[in-house]
């Protein structure tokens, strides 16, 4: 079977090749009842457009390639809910490559995307060497969302606020008449925002004194080992707040092992109101990121670049909220 | 900046454009020191060949799309890392996309994937549409990964054995002693060998009195308010094996609301082994699908008809294995 090619289209709908090149690429010199036969025409045949041909002539292949960190945690979700539905809206389509698979093959990890000439990046989470989408930047948009490590040149950030995330959460348990609060931390950018504001926003209700910081490497089992330890002080905190959510089901894990019943015995929040936060059996307190927002934004500026916008890179950040749930209740 | 040429590349390596060319396409024509040169001309240049040109030239792209059903649950990510490996080991790259996403947006799911042209396809679960599938399979391989349902002709399939998979769960409660054995159903192809899988090795044994099957959708929120239901009978079930993971985590969330302590006054049984199932939080005894061995397999097929291997499309079934945790023991 032979694949149909713009030819057939043409003469199916009774117009010349150049007219269905013309509809194909979105011209408005073209009369509706003329597009709309063009159009008929290519749905009937099942037309393809070949993009690889177009992508030639046109220098564009409306994909945006969208690099995710890594597929394992679901924390990404929302944000391509968000990215996808701006991006579609205006014509463009998306693709997904996973940072950590084409890391582990020896690959740099946008390559894939960047050799099918995407017409622009969106890279979704941490990366380890952020510097090197410099290069890139300088042929294609490139877009950082839900990260808050320095960005090159030409390239823009969108993120959740951690700073205010954390305050959040500070001042949801110091209300709640928590005083000996720890928390377990992260690294990187986002791990040392929600920890500073944390440590402020303790100083500030008079608290510096009740502060315990815990490094981890934010997985569950860097929380539950984390846990284990502060809990066998003598002076052990009554609620615990963890820089993500995998780290916090960590540190439910480590409270049923030693006895604690959640929330009575001991609070917890987690952090990206991850699918596991929600399920019944877990039922975290958390912060909401407002992902599907970052998704949105990130699209915007993804867009704003193609129109010729250009500049150095900005900076911008989505108010997160504070989802509260069964974890967190009054200090005994 | 302009993008480094395949011309640029030629006059650093001091070597003709056809050489370069001949060495890019992977000839073994070309000398060792000549190949060495043109490949580090190219990495220092930052060269980045034209693979839409390259895709016309050659009709291949050197990519495999993957088609995934929903990003939302994680089963799949053993999946990938099966399928990546081998697939990187022959010189193809992967991208992803992901249908649900699509659909919402009204798009054909694999449309963004076929648009650039991929070499090959592999769908990884389960689509509501398959036989549209079969036009795809006209012109490009096509694999279905971890589903079971009818495949269009010329379409091979690979997924984990699921008959074997409830043999191994209803045998392993059978010998911990339980009789009264609850089965949280699912839909489609998996759901139904599942089910009969589970009855028919509960008959063998002599308990086909003692079976209690309940549909679900399949959801958290399906599993616990199917358990509530099942726990508040007079004759309720010692133990429960859902069809999914996702609906064992609603299971366990009903036996904590009523006050049942698992495993030692209800046991349960999911299936995946998905991350959730592995959180000590958890603990979730599962059936492991084998997914990686799946992958590797699903690689495998699309590499021997690259090659030229045709013929109608063959079923391959992965051997699970049952992963026991802590919710499972011996009967009361």
């Amino acid at each position: 079977m032979r694949a149909p090619t713009i030819r057939d289209v043409a003469e199916r709908a009774g117009v010349s090749k150049s007219l269905v090149s013309l509809v194909l690429r979105g011209s408005d010199q073209v009369r509706p009842e003329k597009r709309d036969a063009v159009l008929r025409a290519a749905r009937e045949l099942g037309y393809r457009p070949n993009a690889a041909a177009r992508s030639l002539s046109e220098q564009r292949t409306r994909t945006v390639g969208v690099l995710l960190n890594d597929l394992r945690n679901p924390w990404f979700v929302d944000l391509l809910d968000g990215l996808n539905s701006l991006l579609h809206a205006n014509g463009l389509r998306m693709l997904l490559a996973d940072a950590r698979l084409n890391r582990r093959t020896g690959q740099d990890p946008a390559d894939p995307l960047l050799d099918l000439r995407v017409d622009g990046l969106v890279v979704v989470g941490t990366l380890p060497d952020p510097a090197a989408l410099g290069q890139v930047a300088e042929r294609i948009p490139v877009v950082l969302a839900g990260s808050r490590e320095p960005a090159p040149p030409g390239v823009d950030v969108v993120a959740g606020d951690d700073e205010r995330g954390a305050l959040l959460v500070a001042e949801h348990l110091i209300g709640l008449g928590h005083r000996r609060i720890a928390h377990i931390a992260g690294y990187g950018a986002v791990g040392e925002l929600r920890r500073r504001s944390f440590e402020a926003t303790m100083r500030r209700h008079g608290l510096a004194e009740q502060v315990l910081v815990e490094p981890s490497d934010m997985t569950e089992e860097g929380g539950y080992r984390t846990t284990v330890r502060l809990l066998s002080r003598p002076d052990r905190p009554t609620a615990v707040f963890a820089v993500n959510d995998i780290a916090a089901i960590g540190v439910l894990s480590a409270a049923e092992e030693l006895g604690l019943r959640v929330p009575r015995d001991l609070c917890v929040v987690g952090y990206d109101n991850t699918s596991i936060a929600r399920l019944r059996h877990v039922w975290l307190t958390t912060v909401d990121n407002s992902s599907h927002e970052v998704g949105r934004r990130a699209a915007q500026c993804l867009l704003a670049r193609f129109e010729g916008a250009g500049g150095a890179g900005r900076v911008q950040l989505a108010t997160p909220t504070l989802e509260i749930r069964g974890s967190t209740a009054p200090a005994p």
